[in-house]
C-alpha cells in the first residue's frame, strides 16, 4: 500500500478536477476536504472517491461549473439550489452565507439542494466555528438508501449524518462531532467485506430481517440493511434528518424512485456571543470537558476522548508520515490523473 | 394501584398548586403538563413529580409566583432568566416567544436559565409544530448528573435529551422525537430496582467501570452509571446538549458543584413556509413515512412505528380507561392534596 504525503495527493487530486473542467478555485477546495478526510483517517470521504466523482462528471450527474442560485432569501434564511454542482462547492458558498447572516443576525438557516456528495459535514461545522459560531448540519441522501427503519427490514433511509461543532479561542474548534444515524457507515462493512471477515451483532440485518454479522449478506440480492444507532433513537433521529435536510431544502425524502445521489441539507449558525461573552464561553466549555476527563476509566477504556480529538491526533500523524491509499484506490486515481494527461 | 382519570388527576394537581401560591393559570398548566405526561405514557414525567415540585417550593427552590425576565432580545434570538419559576411556566413563555419570533424572522432561538424542571420537551417542541413549525429543544441538568462519558466509568453528564417535533396539516403534529442521549432514562432503572429486575446489559456500569445488568449497582455507594445511548455518538450528543442548551443559557454545563438541580434549555423554531409551502410540506412528510412503513418487519418486530405514535395510542387509551398511578405515588399526593386542604 503506497503512502503518499498530503501535498502531493491535493496537488494529484486537484490537476484531475482542474483537467476536467472545475474552475481552478474549486478544483483546489475540492482537494482540500477530500485530502482532509483522509488526513483526519476518515479514508471513505477521502480520495478513494475521485473516480467516483470523475465518473460523475463523464455522465453529466456532476457539473464542473455551475450556476449556484439563492432560490429564498431573507436575512436570517436561504435556500441555495446547486445547479448539480460538486456538494464541496455548494456548501462552501452555503456556509459562507450562513455564517454572515449569523453574524448579523445572531442566527440563520441555510439549505442546499441540486448538490453532489457534501463530503465530511465536520469540515463546514467547523467553519462556522472557526469564525466564534455554532455549527450545526444535517444531511440527507434520498437516493443511497442503505438503513432499515427500526423494526423494518428493508433499506429505507441513507445514513443521515449530524454535526456540531463548537468554537474555542483565536479561531480554534473545541469540539467537532459529525456521526452517521446508522450504527456505523456503510463503508466500514465494505472493508469488512474484503477482508473476508465478520462485524459486531448489532450493526446489520439480513434480507429476512434477522441479525446477522456477515457483510456478504448485506451486499447480497435481495440486500441486507444496517441498523440505527441507539436503536428507536437514531431512527427518530434519521427520519429528522430526512426532513429538515431532504425535505425543507427541496431535496426531497427518502424514496423508492432511483436516480443520481444528492445530498439535501440543512445548515444552522448560532451566535454565541448573543447568549454570553465569547471568553465566558471558552471558559466553561473547558470546565466541562475537564469535569467529563475528570472520570475514572470504564474497564478497557484507554481515555476519555472529546468529538474532534481522535481526527485532529490522526492529522497530526498523516502530516508527518504521509496518508495510506490502499493499491487498488491508488491504481484508480492515477488512471484518473493519465486519462486527463496529469500525473 | 388505583387508576385516576385524566380530569380528576389534573383537577387535585392543579389545586394542590394553587393552594400553595402558583396563579390559578400556571397551576392548570403544570396540572396539564404533569398529567399529559401520564396520558402518554411517561409516568416519569408525571404525577410522580408533585411530591418533589412541592418540597421544591417548601425549601424555597422552586418560585411559585416568578418575575420571569428577557435578558437578551433581537428579533431573532432571546434569553429568558426563570427566576426558579416551574419548568413548564418558564418554558411555556420560551416557546411562545420563540415560535412568535420564528414566524417573523423565519427562525428563533431562545434560551432559558433559572428554572425547574421542564419536564417533556415534546410538550414544547409540538407547540411549534401545532403553529406549522419545527420545533426543537436541547436540555441539560447540571446537578443530575447520572451518566458516564463514553469510556469513562462515574457520573458526569445528565441524561440531556433532545425533541424535534415536525407539523402536520391543521395543526397537527405530524411527528413528535423526544429522547434522552443515555440508553433509558433513570426512572426506569428505579422501577426495575424496585420490583429486583435485571436490566438488559448494554445499559449501565457498576462503581468499577464494569459492565452491570444489577440496578442496586447503579444506587450503591458509590454508584454506576448509565451509559450513552448509541456508544460515542450518544456521548457526543449529549456534550453537545451541554454546550447548547446549558452553557448557551448561562445555566452552565455539568459540573462536580452541588445545588438545586435548574435545567438549561435552547429552544430553536424553524418556519417550514420560508423554504416550502406548507401543503407541499405536508405530503412529503407523508410519503416518506408511507415509505418507511412499506418495509417488511423485522424478525420479532410488530410494526413500524413514527415517533410520538406510542404515545398518541397510550393517550387514547388512558383517555378512556383512567391512569394507572402506582399506590405509593398516590399516597404521597393525597398527603400533598391534605397538607392544604383540598381532595
Amino acid at each position: 500500500m503506497p503512502t503518499i504525503d498530503a501535498p502531493t495527493l491535493e496537488r494529484l487530486t486537484r490537476d484531475i478536477f482542474a483537467a476536467r473542467g472545475v474552475p481552478g478555485d474549486d478544483a483546489t477546495w475540492i482537494a482540500t476536504l477530500l485530502v482532509r478526510a483522509n488526513l483526519r483517517g476518515h479514508d471513505s470521504h477521502g480520495v478513494i472517491r475521485i473516480p467516483h466523482y470523475v465518473r460523475s462528471m463523464k455522465s453529466g450527474d456532476a457539473n464542473p461549473t455551475p450556476k449556484i442560485m439563492i432560490v429564498v432569501e431573507t436575512p436570517t434564511v436561504a435556500l441555495i439550489d446547486g445547479d448539480r454542482g460538486f456538494g464541496q462547492v455548494v456548501a462552501k458558498r452555503g456556509i459562507a452565507l450562513a455564517i454572515d447572516k449569523a453574524r448579523a443576525q445572531g442566527l440563520a438557516a441555510v439549505t442546499l439542494r441540486n448538490t453532489n456528495h457534501v463530503g465530511r459535514l465536520a469540515d463546514y461545522a467547523e467553519m462556522a466555528a472557526a469564525e466564534g459560531l455554532i455549527g450545526m448540519l444535517w444531511v440527507n441522501a434520498r437516493m443511497a438508501l442503505n438503513v432499515a427503519p427500526w423494526g423494518g427490514a428493508a433499506r429505507r433511509l441513507g445514513t443521515n449524518p449530524h454535526a456540531v461543532a463548537v468554537p474555542g479561542p483565536d479561531g480554534a474548534v473545541a469540539m467537532s462531532l459529525d456521526f452517521a444515524t446508522s450504527v456505523i457507515a456503510e463503508g466500514k462493512l465494505k472493508v469488512k467485506l474484503n477482508r473476508g471477515e465478520r462485524v459486531a451483532p448489532g450493526i446489520m440485518l439480513n434480507a429476512a430481517g434477522q441479525p446477522s454479522t456477515d457483510p456478504r449478506e448485506f451486499y447480497a440480492d435481495p440486500p441486507g440493511s444496517l441498523l440505527t444507532a441507539g436503536e428507536h433513537k437514531g431512527y427518530g433521529l434519521s427520519l429528522a434528518v430526512e426532513i429538515l435536510a431532504g425535505i425543507l431544502s427541496g431535496t426531497g425524502g427518502a424514496r423508492a424512485e432511483k436516480g443520481p445521489v444528492r445530498n439535501g441539507t440543512l445548515m444552522v449558525c448560532l451566535d454565541v456571543q448573543r447568549f454570553l461573552p465569547l471568553p465566558r464561553f471558552h471558559e466553561e466549555v473547558m470546565a466541562l470537558f475537564g469535569w467529563v476527563r475528570s472520570a475514572p476509566l470504564a474497564s478497557g477504556a484507554k481515555e476519555i476522548l472529546i468529538p474532534g480529538e481522535p481526527e485532529a491526533r490522526m492529522e497530526g500523524e498523516r502530516r508527518v508520515h504521509g496518508i495510506p491509499v490502499e493499491d487498488e484506490t491508488w491504481r484508480q486515481i492515477q488512471e484518473c490523473a493519465a486519462e486527463v494527461g496529469v500525473a
